[in-house]
């Protein structure tokens, strides 16, 4: 895709509206042409650091009268491309639009500006006894998470950010500014725009403000760690679980390599099979409950060494192992990169989905972890590759294709919870057919005519 | 809004393609012309009950054709005058595509025709040991459900349609066919197809099938009612039962008037306050714990009374007795028509609204019980009328008027669960900013240029 020429003149416009906020630095310019894919980086002509909603109105503004495309920057996180300028244009900065600007905690509603990062919310909420649970393995932007439709472990109990964004504010195209939604829990009150500019990955417009739902911290949390022979007997376990209703909080799944990483990398000494990591939340009583529950479903499904725990360290450090372990899988490769993907299918195929992904990847010579939020359906192969060698890169990229194109078959999304970008865009026609991307991009067009807005993400 | 004329070509059209499917007799068209709203019947020109999507489509094209309007009609339960012909044209009959598709019990996933109630979802699920659990107080379809982004006494802990719709079939104003998901929990995989036509009260196309999340049957149920002096108290129990985190899986608000009805209907002798109703979905253990601990937070916000059942009968009688308050209400006034308001607003301004809607219907004539799903902060006015005295509609709509209004003012919505249909439309712009109307008009034009999808609803 081409780049747009960027008229000096509009350089210039910006530089006197914003003065030092703007930046045409190449090292500046060089950090917000990338973000955590592996795409070499592209990048913007100009990078401008908003602090205010009027901001983005001038800058959106601006480059609609210049036709220069706008690409939102939050904490520069996103894994498949998304902040690439590939045609050039105004990487649109707003780290800096950083406020919590309501803690409404008898609704159990924050409202912020998209630069916050999901940490710094939750650090703004600890003495109200609430909390944000969607986390995502980086310390993302909420603007960016509600923009990727972002989740993380906590899905499987307390949703995505589809579930948890109550209303936004989006500047358009045009420059006008929208709400999407008001503070009610609840609304029928026309089409839903909130959920629409969820997941629109920058395309349909810059989000300014998002109200977000919090929750209870929980009285009581516990977790447990489970290992089982088979990949099989775990995901039956995790089945039998959400199907008898056991709230859990948490339920990942780790494959026996991606143990030994961890095992290596957190100095534990779990047993390298795979492994099934719970976590409870509750009252005291229920946190036991739901623990005595899901052990008698392992030990059911053949699983071994089923270990729970509820004093703060313990718990700590199981879940501190299974956060790393990005980390620690990157450790079984030195100087490796790792291609990673994000199918999710429907429960019922998840072993299956698996269980042929693991043959497939045995072919391969590239070291490829696994692991998974299990209780959603959706999992991550790292397939660890030599940032020098292109025919890894390649080779990562087959074995993606082939993971996506078994998840469509039985019926599962290319992408779970990190969104489209560039790398995913080749898959859109065939999860949604022809027609059903045609009425994305009927939306498309009839909300940036001129093809600004984070142009050539999601669609052509 | 003027009717379009009706061509004989058309109605040949679909005689030829449907035979006796096909209805011009006025008791069918009188049938289909109305709903439970207050609104005077508008009839469509003809009607046609399709068995399938390829019959949906052939109607849909038809009508493209011709340039005439389609109302899609599921079981006529719409409370806002949905399915008005206000343009006339082919009210599209769905009841008879009732036929449950799939039910995926591995993944709590069941596919359906839209016409299926949900009574009828429930029924097909009874040996699953799952269950559906919306319920808006009609057994509506489960299209129209989606269409309206329904809810009812149990979104406090399952959510709305909006959170249970997990893909559908819609066929589009041209007659193409989409599907707007898969059966993955979740998904980032673009625009969010399913989000954008749930609540489009048939406006953007027709919903012909609808894959919706199940939940397991609670291993127990337990409810409890407590009375409390004030309507004031009566909400800071919720909210603090809320924020507490304890996971009710029902509250709902009955004021003294719908206290009294509710006893003469049922023959109870609840004590005549604003009185909490709940109910409690979990373990033994767990019900036990909840019951106790929503005991404890009324005792401190001076409920009083408080009845904590487990036995079947016992929660039936009063949850029945709950449900068929409506009911209870009309009979406060013998021969009467209720005028419904649906303001939701967020919780911590629920008891200002409402102290404050009290007041202005004490300067009324006319009964207005009061009966809320408090946990969502949505609540409704039944304003009893005699439908043979114009003002008193008047006055009625006049209410309504204050109550939006005051809704908004406070960050609510006009419309909680029942949709705007013709009676909120006046209300939109008032809610969203005309901007952000302007948004949803665009995405109409861009999917239903020639305004034949239900049209006249939402917005002119």
């Amino acid at each position: 895709m081409a780049r747009v020429t960027f008229p000096p003149a509009l350089l210039l416009a910006l530089q006197t509206a914003f003065g030092t906020r703007v930046s045409i630095a190449a090292a500046v310019r060089e950090h917000h042409g990338r973000d955590e894919s592996p795409f070499d980086p592209q990048l913007p002509d100009a990078v401008v650091f908003a602090l205010s909603a009027a901001d983005v109105i001038t800058v959106v503004q601006l480059c609609a009268q210049y036709r220069v495309p706008v690409i939102p920057y939050g904490s520069g996180s996103s894994l498949e491309g998304h902040l690439l300028a590939i045609r050039g244009g105004v990487s649109l900065d707003v780290s800096g639009m950083n406020r919590v600007l309501a803690i409404n905690a008898e609704d159990l509603t924050a409202t912020v500006e998209p630069g916050l990062t999901r940490k710094a919310l939750n650090e703004a909420l600890r003495d109200t006894g609430l909390f944000f649970p969607i986390d995502p393995g980086a310390d993302a932007s909420i603007g960016g998470m509600a923009a990727t439709r972002a989740s993380g472990t906590n899905a499987v109990r307390y949703g995505t950010m589809r579930e948890n964004v109550l209303a936004l504010g989006v500047v358009l195209a045009d420059g006008r500014l929208i709400k999407t939604g008001t503070r009610a829990r609840k609304s029928s009150a026309g089409y839903d725009l909130t959920r629409l500019m969820v997941g629109s990955e920058g395309t349909l417009g810059v989000i300014t403000e998002v109200t977000v739902r919090l929750y209870p911290q929980p009285e009581a949390v516990s977790a447990a760690v489970c290992a089982f022979p088979s990949m099989g007997d775990a995901v039956q376990a995790v089945i039998e679980t959400i199907q008898l209703g056991v709230p859990v909080a948490r339920v990942e799944f780790v494959d026996a390599l991606a143990v030994r990483a961890i095992n290596r990398h957190s100095k534990l000494s779990l047993r390298e099979s795979p492994t099934l990591f719970f976590e409870f939340h509750g009252t005291d009583a229920g946190v036991a409950e739901q623990a005595q529950r899901v052990q008698e479903i392992a030990a059911d499904h053949h699983g071994e060494d089923f270990e729970w725990s509820v004093r703060p360290e313990d718990r700590s450090r199981l879940w501190n192992a299974r956060h790393n372990a990005y980390f620690a899988m990157l450790q079984l490769k030195p100087g490796c990169r790792a291609v990673t993907t994000d199918v999710c299918v429907p429960i019922s195929r998840l072993a299956e989905c698996v269980i042929e992904t693991e043959r497939d990847l045995q072919r391969s010579s590239l070291p490829c972890p696994i692991v998974g939020h299990v209780g959603d359906g959706n999992f991550h192969v790292a397939i660890l590759i030599d940032p020098e060698r292109p025919e890894e890169l390649q080779e990562a990229e087959q074995i993606n294709q082939r993971i996506v194109r078994r998840a469509l078959a039985m019926d599962g999304t290319c992408t779970g919870e990190h969104g489209v970008g560039l790398h995913k865009m080749g898959f859109m026609l065939e999860e949604h057919g022809n027609d059903a991307v045609s009425v994305m991009r009927a939306i498309k067009q009839a909300l940036d005519p001129l093809n600004l807005m984070n142009p050539g993400k999601i669609f052509d």
